[in-house]
């Protein structure tokens, strides 16, 4: 851990809601350099999923030309949302550091509690209804993974 | 629900792997209407965020100019993973409609299971280390967006 780059993904979250953004700033590190950082632009780019650290894990898997980033460490200006967390585990990173918490964001009017209460429950239970729906076909697409020679595993 | 929505989103995943794609597919309606819908892409993309329902997330909201889908329905081929339920929530769909659920991906080799398992365990607990460092400036992007009077919240 290098507080450095935690400081550099916090000064990128303070700077960032007079450009438009959100309050929040990601730095991804390989071999203690910096792959790639960014900050939040959900409402810039009217995207829901364009938190810092998915941005910042894109933009380091485009540039190594990888989908998983297995040496790299995040550092983000706050703890990971469940999204960002689901994103941390896809692209294989080895560790994360974070500032501020998820209640910190709850008090500064952001869901990231919020939904890690919701993932808790039981999809059916959920505000936003989750349901699974009887259908034949359900398991097709993973047996034409699973016979398919010339898939790519990820 | 309609589940000719929900045979489509199934068709695109069946359809996938032969494309270099995963087995997963994604359709989000408005009004009765098809709005978006897309396949995995994380391996063609190298992008390990690009899941079905990312990315149709991410069209849609492209198509209406807007970072939230109030009143669209998510049909997807298998259970949301923790990372598109995270995205789910911060589109603030409606509804939520699948097929397979995580332990059926589970079974082809995906994590989804593993990663709900994980997001329960405490940060510093997880198989990759989430870690809160003590920083003074911590809480300075929250304050920095408080007082912002630009701000666009989301």
């Amino acid at each position: 851990m290098k507080i450095e780059f935690l400081q550099q993904a916090i000064d990128l979250a303070i700077e960032n809601p007079r450009n438009g953004g959100g309050p929040y700033g990601a730095v991804i590190v390989h071999n203690e350099q910096i792959l790639a950082s960014s900050a939040n632009l959900v409402a810039k780019n009217n995207d829901p999923t364009a938190h810092a650290e998915v941005l910042a894990i894109r933009l380091a898997c485009q540039k190594s030309n990888d989908f998983r980033l297995t040496d790299c460490v995040l550092y983000s200006s706050c703890e990971p949302c469940p999204m960002c967390l689901g994103a941390i585990y896809w692209a294989r990173l080895k560790e994360v550091y974070f500032a501020c918490n998820r209640l910190d964001a709850a008090k500064a009017g952001f869901d990231d509690s919020f939904i890690y209460e919701e993932i808790q429950l039981a999809p059916e239970q959920r505000k936003i209804p989750m349901l699974q729906i009887e259908i034949a076909d359900a398991n097709k697409p993973f047996q034409a993974w699973n016979t398919y020679p010339g898939k790519i595993p990820y």
